[in-house]
């Protein structure tokens, strides 16, 4: 077996893309100031805020668990995923910011509209990280086998773009759209763990 | 023994959670601005807003030495045990908007209600952590014999109920409750480090 | 072999290293307000800072990825190795400074000469680093055969000084070359991952 | 040899420590606002604010260095040495604040004596450390026998002391104490290091 492509370990850009996450998570909430008057009332402004302070730290933790399970498949780590990594990573910092204007938009079409396309070009990163992790080690990838048909994989693109077309008209479907998708994501996927344990018994087995 | 429910490696959830723990203590303190005057003078209206920073940090510290404790005692970590951390972070993660609203109170009633809230909500949250934690490992698991009767952890949400309670009649009597809970706490959790030590003694007389 | 000179451990320096990475990618995204406004020609002032913003994250990552290949080359860490590498992380900490400054700056001279200067300062502190680690490891240093001449770490520092005399004529050239600069790095710096690889084969045939 | 009171790994404190380091470093930058204006002189009154950044900057790395020294000498880590340890990243962790007051006092008393106070904290807290440590691993503890006498360790608080006095009638002989006891420690501590080899060359003799 050979290293050649291996230029990066994996170790490294799995804890260094922790540490983005981390921090895209906690800086989130420096976007939630406190009010300046002390009664409960004036926590009611707030309410949308921390809504969707609440749906993008689910998005994020379940980025962080899918891109967990994504790295464990990788054996060799070429340029290309290490750019594909960070084309990720470029998307989701920006979730922050399409999540404070969501927050103070009160339903505004815009702002709908710019969380829903926040939501779909990590998607498309993390596509795009899959199909390098997978061209990387050729055919018999795990993680090819892992994915399968993918259908939740190719159905929330889908779906944010339904939406981001949608807020232009109702934001709230897209609103709907985008918490549906996070449910439909809480379940971790089970399909590379079921599939990583498929090999460890092979190779138990041998 | 089978890894089939274990699909996170228990070390990358630790590192993440050590990563957001970092972030949530230290970017409290950019809660906290210079005044704008350049006398001591100018700092004495900023006594509160550090003595909330201060009890804060203490919480956060404590929460932070617990979960290492917790999580050493676990070998599988479910999806269920994931997602039941990162409720724990999140809520851990409003803690600094709490604590900014506390500091700027001047006392108020409203603030010192909430301040409560959110350490009661990350308490009920390390509770199911604990539960996920026992679940997935069955009657036997080292965190259940470690936690015996749990004393601390059954007071501490009673005593923060109170607080809150309190708080809309005097606020005082709340923050000595929270100062107290923290004092109660700081000293470190020895009954799992005791009965992982009674586990190693074990393991070591086999 | 000795391990005298060896005070600090690399794997901590480069853990501490990517936390200050992370950590400086990522709040450069608190530098973008939303805007007050809540429709899409609100977003387009913020196009340049964006555009800015874009630049900032693709040489972070360059000088990440760089920098993880260097370190892979040291066995030994002394004080001025750790001081170096400090340096480096003291000037890639301004970036999002200037780069801020650049976002808002419509086009103006001296935010433009800035943003080459935070550029170059890296570059200088970079290349004392490598010079730090030659040093401490002797002629036969991997990482000195593997840079070899290293035309793109000369020129680099060669380009940002023009950029930056260009700047106070006319930015939009300066802006041109920091573009340009970035995608000549872009490229991963394979000479390092070929020369460990040469050095692995080696180690494999004895 | 007994585990008994190491109820903490030291990696994962040391892990926590870094990231807490690393985090305040960064932050410290977010007190830098760029100028509204967009010519050089613009950044003119910014000189006092980047000159006490750059000193903190460089005590937290000399913090940070010698933090890792100390760790290492660490085999059993208690409650009483992961709450000094605690107590130590709470007083860095208000540098960051002392500092931004000290960058835009323009040279007023009470900001410089309030940064000595800011500094004389973490030694002191760093000193309490030491202690810690050494008393938890008995009289023949690494540590002990590296740190002799301290000179640095011990003379570091008087000077601080002093600076903060003399702030109140001269605040620049205060600023230059503070960049001297500085360059003092940039030497990293040989003392630890050498008495670690030492350790080292015992046990390669057996």
């Amino acid at each position: 077996m050979t290293h050649r492509a291996s230029v990066i370990s994996s170790n490294r850009l799995e804890a260094f893309s922790d540490g983005v996450f981390a921090i895209i998570i906690t800086i989130m909430v420096l976007g939630i100031h406190p009010p300046t008057g002390h009664n409960f009332a004036d926590l009611t402004p707030l309410r949308p805020v921390f809504l969707s302070y609440l749906l993008s730290f689910i998005y994020l933790i379940i980025y962080w668990n899918n891109h967990h399970h994504l790295l464990k498949t990788v054996d060799l780590l070429n340029g290309w995923t290490m750019w594909a990594n960070s084309h990720l990573l470029f998307w989701l910092s920006l979730i922050p910011f399409s999540t404070s204007w969501l927050g103070s938009s009160g339903g505004a079409k815009a702002p709908a509209a710019l969380y829903g396309f926040s939501l779909l070009m990590p998607a498309v990163a993390y596509a795009l990280l899959q199909f390098a992790i997978i061209k990387s080690h050729g055919k018999d990838s795990t993680l090819k086998k892992a994915l399968g048909r993918d259908v939740k994989g190719k159905l929330s693109p889908l779906l944010y773009a339904t939406a981001i077309g949608l807020a232009f008209f109702v934001p709230l479907i897209s609103y709907i759209i985008y918490i549906a998708v996070a449910l439909m994501w809480i379940v971790p996927d089970r399909r590379i763990a079921d599939e990583l344990n498929a090999d460890h018994l092979k190779m138990s087995a041998n």
